[in-house]
């Protein structure tokens, strides 16, 4: 078989410019989540394949890279199916080896466990521009914390560290899915037809009221209901208060409490945020996985069509793996995106200082020692110094240095009065 | 299938204290090879499956993770074997995808190009203390530089990279396959044996030098020719300058630019190292990998019986993937031992001011705004501050949170005066 010089299919090598900006966005991200008392945790990159096709992954199980069982387990003539060949699986998200991993250890974490992730994922998704089938994933979640702190810690930590990355004017659209669903009961939709509902609804941006309203309907859904439903979002709109007007309509729907903590969470960021950003409530927020069980959140980036991160509470998860639930709950930063928003910018790390000297093709020996060891002089004092022979085509490869971001230059000639 | 809270076997969970180790350590190997001008590059952890068993890898073929094909390409019932099945594989090493990364990009990146790469690499071995099957590796690699100003360079870096995180009194040991292969021709062994003679030769420091002669003899070899060899060893133990009593002794079977490129590597290393170690001649080292063509190099270290990295030059191996060879010389460090060895001495990170504050329950509204305002501006002069809810039983609390680092516990009352 030939080598191949390509990565695989939907893959992609990172070029040292593209590793700079990435490195310079992960500092930057451990940094500011540390002040707020994240720790870092990691889990590996292979899961069980049965944690992975436990429905909490949603349309993301699909998508799953399945590894093959090793030595006697593997019976390729006996194998039926593809389930008879497979043990485990690359991860799809970060989201259920962590619960994973707090079901396995939280009796030596903390309480509430406050836990950052930075790590690759992988999903066989149909390769497109921009899109690949590895990428990596930032999320932050707070575990074991049943109150709105977690929320407001959550959405107050990743805007800071958005607007430490330069980001402004950017919006976090909030909602809950206790609204969503109160909203849908005092319509009068079924509650068998609510994911049905939301998965319309959350089209909303894309195909306007009217297109929703269609749907709904041809989906067979009650006219009253339907009229009753968008009658709501008009009237979110047009209020001044929106989660007041909510309330106060549907009523008995929405329980007291999750008005209150709501409002709470809004009034804490907007008071206390240290970058420049909107919250804004968007009923029409319905974030798609299945396992949110409260509030939920959206980063929109006015410079990125799309949603550039996100999250919300999954406070029945941990169950799932323990018998016992936690409230828990996370926001993801869209990290491939804020570092491909950054490159188009034409951003550049701050860096110290770097200087590349040049020696002359034989030069060694003793004088080698001496540029050798000035270089390490100034290393030690934190400078970058590039130690390269001269190439024959000087000129060009200064040029090419240069480009690398190195701004002083030093040349070094066996005699040196050349 | 009910959900596993293990990971995979053979993988572990990484716990807060041991990450936070971690992170440190891969700032300042970043920082450290970044002031010498390597540059990081990251690769996909997928390779194609015909490059990952491309005889590159020596026994760690046999160790891949093999990933299954998908889709239509997927045919299990004509699959006779287990290669009918998969179409890629988690990498075994970086060293592999690096030399495809260099085909495939040469043309964007700068001559010599000195890589960093650190990233996880999968090899299914047996599971046994300490080892693990998902691993960090960390190498930075010259390609482009034919001169020993590479081996020096990254000696340099590797040795100052160590002596940044507190380790002293270790070993480089050096030695160069064209030295190991000349003693061996000299001796009079035959070329095609050269690998028999060098993987008894590779044990010596487990079974002495009469362990070696015996298993020399007993796989059939001349006895003239192993006692001639063996002196060898016993000259260069001997000798004050080992490497000028070998190339004396052995004449022309070693080439005189060896000698001399090879002396001024240990002479440039000693002058300018700025760390405590010793660069040590070790005729006797062997390192596994078929593809070194040059120099190798190893560090022992006195608390960790085995290598603790290693690396070489490979000047044969770009060429296998694009038919011209370039040459090339790396160094890996190895980082799980050294995270494990700093865990070991109970090394703290250096850390800012760790601050908690503990709100009792119910607190909420004006009073959590005030409290949350005052942590973003602790936060924002740099110091990491903890929003959390006071726990019932707040002493045990703050106990543990002593253990994690927090100094200073700040306490809110609903009623102030409680």
């Amino acid at each position: 078989m030939a080598l191949s010089k390509k990565p695989v299919t939907g893959m992609k090598d990172i070029m040292p410019e593209e590793m700079e900006i990435r490195d310079y966005v992960i500092g930057v991200i451990k940094e500011t989540y540390k002040s707020f008392g994240f720790t870092s945790i990691e889990t590996p990159c292979v899961e069980n394949i049965s944690n992975l096709n436990s429905k909490q992954g949603g349309e993301n199980e699909k998508l799953i890279f399945n590894i093959l069982k090793r030595g006697e387990k593997l019976d390729i003539e006996n194998a039926a199916s593809k389930e008879d060949l497979i043990d485990s699986g690359l991860r799809y998200d970060l989201t259920v080896p962590l619960v994973r991993f707090y079901s396995n250890n939280a009796n030596n974490l903390p309480v509430p466990f406050k836990a950052l992730q930075m790590g690759n994922v992988w999903r066989a998704d149909r390769p497109q521009r921009g899109r690949y089938r590895q990428f990596m994933q930032c999320d932050i979640d707070i575990l074991g914390e049943p109150s709105n702190l977690a929320e407001i810690e959550l959405i107050l930590a990743t805007t800071t560290t958005l607007g430490k990355l330069g980001f402004k004017n950017f919006q976090i659209r909030i909602n809950d899915r206790r609204i969503l669903k109160a909203m849908a009961a005092y319509s009068g939709f079924d509650e068998n037809s609510f994911d049905t509902v939301f998965i319309i609804l959350d089209k909303m941006d894309k195909i306007g009221i009217d297109g929703v309203k269609a749907e709904l309907l041809e989906s067979g859904f009650n006219a009253d209901s339907v009229d009753s439903y968008l009658e709501l979002f008009v009237g979110v709109e047009n209020a001044e208060d929106g989660v007041g007007y909510l309330a106060d309509t549907v009523g008995e729907f929405l329980e007291n409490d999750v008005r209150q903590s709501f409002n709470e969470i809004i009034d804490s960021v907007r008071a206390t945020k240290s970058s420049d950003f909107e919250l804004v409530f968007d009923p029409t927020l319905v974030r798609g996985m299945s396992y949110y069980t409260g509030t939920i959140f959206e980063i929109a980036m006015p410079e990125f069509g799309g949603s550039c991160g996100g999250g919300g509470r999954y406070d029945k998860m941990v169950g799932k793996f323990t018998g016992n639930d936690v409230p828990a709950c996370g926001f993801s930063i869209g990290f491939e995106r804020i570092v491909l928003l950054l490159m188009e910018k034409g951003f550049k790390v701050p860096s110290s200082k770097k200087t590349a000297y040049l020696i002359e093709k034989g030069v060694g020996g003793d004088m080698l020692c001496d540029i050798i060891a000035r270089a390490q002089e100034e290393r030690a004092k934190g400078n970058n110094i590039l130690v390269v022979r001269m190439n024959k085509n000087k000129k060009f490869q200064k040029e090419q240095l240069l480009a690398q971001g190195y701004e002083e230059f030093e040349e070094f000639y066996k005699n040196p009065l050349k």
